[in-house]
């Protein structure tokens, strides 16, 4: 995009773009951008603001050739890239290629509908690993296969993104389950549709469980789109959504070396009112605390979104078999497990994170047109 | 606290206690967190919430003992424990060893105002360890000294809190600065006062920096509480302090391994106001994107924020010497470094965090009042 014209306009640089569209630049944002107070390179910000008066006095402006030339009233005259202040209106996001437009869905999706990565492209070349990644941010959830048959091989796909959530948990985690009577009552239960850990500050973000062995009857994987879900929620009932995006309940997990505890709500929105996260664990909620005249009517949203756990319409089933790991978002997408009998056979899951900002930083540096 | 009167209203169970104050249980509520339903160690939910009706109709309520008998339409009746729904009361958040009181604190506070503790103890003995963190909680700085002499000496000490929070920049890192002319223009620069890693979705928590040598002329440290420059601020120029808590602004690193950004306000807000978190880093902020015609108050605003870490009213100033350890909370406390000289001697800290989470987590757990 380039400029049609320029002019300044009560201490404004007015803008108007080659397609019409029209930006004003506050002289204040020009000086402490100006390209002689950033580093070349990283545009790390070298400027001392504090050396510029609170009010800079624009007193022309004038384009030549990829820059405009502005003049101050204290005698600063700045070179600014015109391609910097096109990626740069005020009022207007920068790109960035970890924004990836994401794609609700439900169980009609069906298990065939999941993205599919084989795992040695990915761990060979980084076009595999890039394309693996923005399916796994749209759809919030993806399956590899052919994926080594040793503990290590879903830790080694997961750290071609980025280094290791450590949680009070460890780093790494086994669901192993093998036939024997002691542990029949523990280990066969179904496990509802939750998020993991939404007790802590910011809750794992990509969670990665790698299946070595899945025998047993019964055992299948369930999940659900938790945006797809709160979606739903703000179409039917408004005043439900509000209420679960607004009031924060408490998430706590303790044992005897851990008692970790947030207050957060169960929908958490971004500044544009896009869906950021969901926090759903019934288990580790713990005594909600709202004010008691808000009380009642958080219940029914929250047995709401509950209710919308339950649906036919929203559950995904599929048995993962050796070889395969799935990967989700943690923060978007909830996990469960339908009981099973471990008496028929050896199930052996083996899990890790990798936290949002991992993931996003790899999506960057996979993205040659990032600036 | 125990119960003067209770009784049933509008379908709310309306409790008077021996104070005189009174608080309102909504059915719901009640049904939600009935013992019957809660594991009797964990407090771990296992009760159905959907199992339930919408609104459960109370129809009677007698105290017996330390519990209240409420019986439901439904048939349902609950051995409600008194202690239970005074520490749970709705409306209000139960107590919690975490939070401790803060004490804001400027320059006054002087180098000698410093909470400092023996690392010898706080090895051996919990709680000796109990104190130093909640010391060290409530100032959001704190000096150990006779730490030990060699680079493990500061993680051992930061491990008996939790385990160190992983960044782009590793588990630990060394600021390391020989007499070598090749490194003085890097290495001898001030650096003005910030917060670590705002460009973090959480910056990391308590920064531990153990001073190994300091024999360069020069070289003090810096710090200054954000907190107090926040409240501060707030009182002076309450438009400014909002916008400072209501504006996002990005913040960016970027090398060859990382490309982490996030959109934050500098000045984070808990549900009741208090000060949560502070991100100030000039040399990390992006280019600034809100919409142009809040800018000019924004750049006023943060210019506010930005002199009063120039003020050396709020500035404090320490020369750490070999063997201590400087303990602080980044999303409080800034921390900066003088100029030095470098030819004049071997300067060398080893560093570290812990984040909030696990920070919190094991003052819960020194705390034996807590359920």
């Amino acid at each position: 995009m380039t400029i049609s014209n320029l002019t300044v306009r009560d201490n404004m640089l007015v803008v108007t773009w080659t397609d019409e569209s029209c930006t004003q630049f506050p002289p204040i944002w020009l000086r402490d951008n100006c390209p002689s107070g950033l580093h070349p390179d990283t545009q790390e910000r070298l400027l001392d603001l504090l050396s510029v008066e609170e009010e800079p006095i624009l007193t022309a402006a004038n384009q030549d050739g990829d820059v405009a030339v502005l003049a101050y009233e204290d005698g600063h005259v700045s070179q600014m890239p015109i391609s910097l202040m096109n990626a740069h209106r005020p009022g207007q996001r920068a790109f960035d290629a970890a924004k990836q437009p994401e794609i609700f869905w439900r169980a009609d999706l069906g298990a065939e509908g999941i993205p599919r990565h084989a795992a040695t492209p990915i761990l060979a070349d980084d076009e595999a690993l890039q394309s693996w990644m923005q399916e796994t941010a749209k759809y919030g959830l993806a399956i590899v296969h052919d994926v080594e048959d040793h503990v290590g091989a879903g830790v080694e796909l997961a750290e071609r993104i980025g280094f290791l959530r450590k949680t009070n948990f460890g780093t790494t985690f086994e669901v192993i389950n093998k036939p024997d009577p002691n542990n029949l009552a523990y280990t066969s239960i179904a496990l509802p549709l939750h998020t993991d850990l939404p007790n802590q500050e910011v809750p794992p973000g990509y969670q990665f469980l790698h299946c070595l062995a899945n025998e047993a009857t019964g055992g299948g994987s369930i999940f659900a789109d938790g945006f797809a879900m709160a979606g739903d929620l703000r179409n039917e009932d408004p005043e439900a959504f509000r209420l679960l995006c607004e009031t924060p309940i408490p998430f706590r997990f303790h044992d005897k070396d851990a008692d970790i505890r947030v207050h957060h709500p169960v929908i958490d929105l971004a500044a544009d009112g896009s869906l950021r996260e969901i926090r759903y664990n019934a288990h580790i909620a713990a005594i909600f605390d709202m004010p008691a005249d808000i009380m009642p009517a958080f219940y029914k949203a929250y047995r709401a979104y509950m209710a919308k756990t339950r649906d036919p319409k929203y559950r995904l089933t599929l048995k993962l078999k050796a070889g395969e790991m799935v990967v989700f978002d943690n923060r978007r997408v909830l996990h469960g497990r339908e009981a099973f009998d471990p008496s028929t056979g050896f199930r052996h899951l083996h899990g890790c994170y990798v936290d949002r900002g991992e993931f996003f930083s790899r999506l960057r540096l996979l993205s040659p047109s990032q600036d």
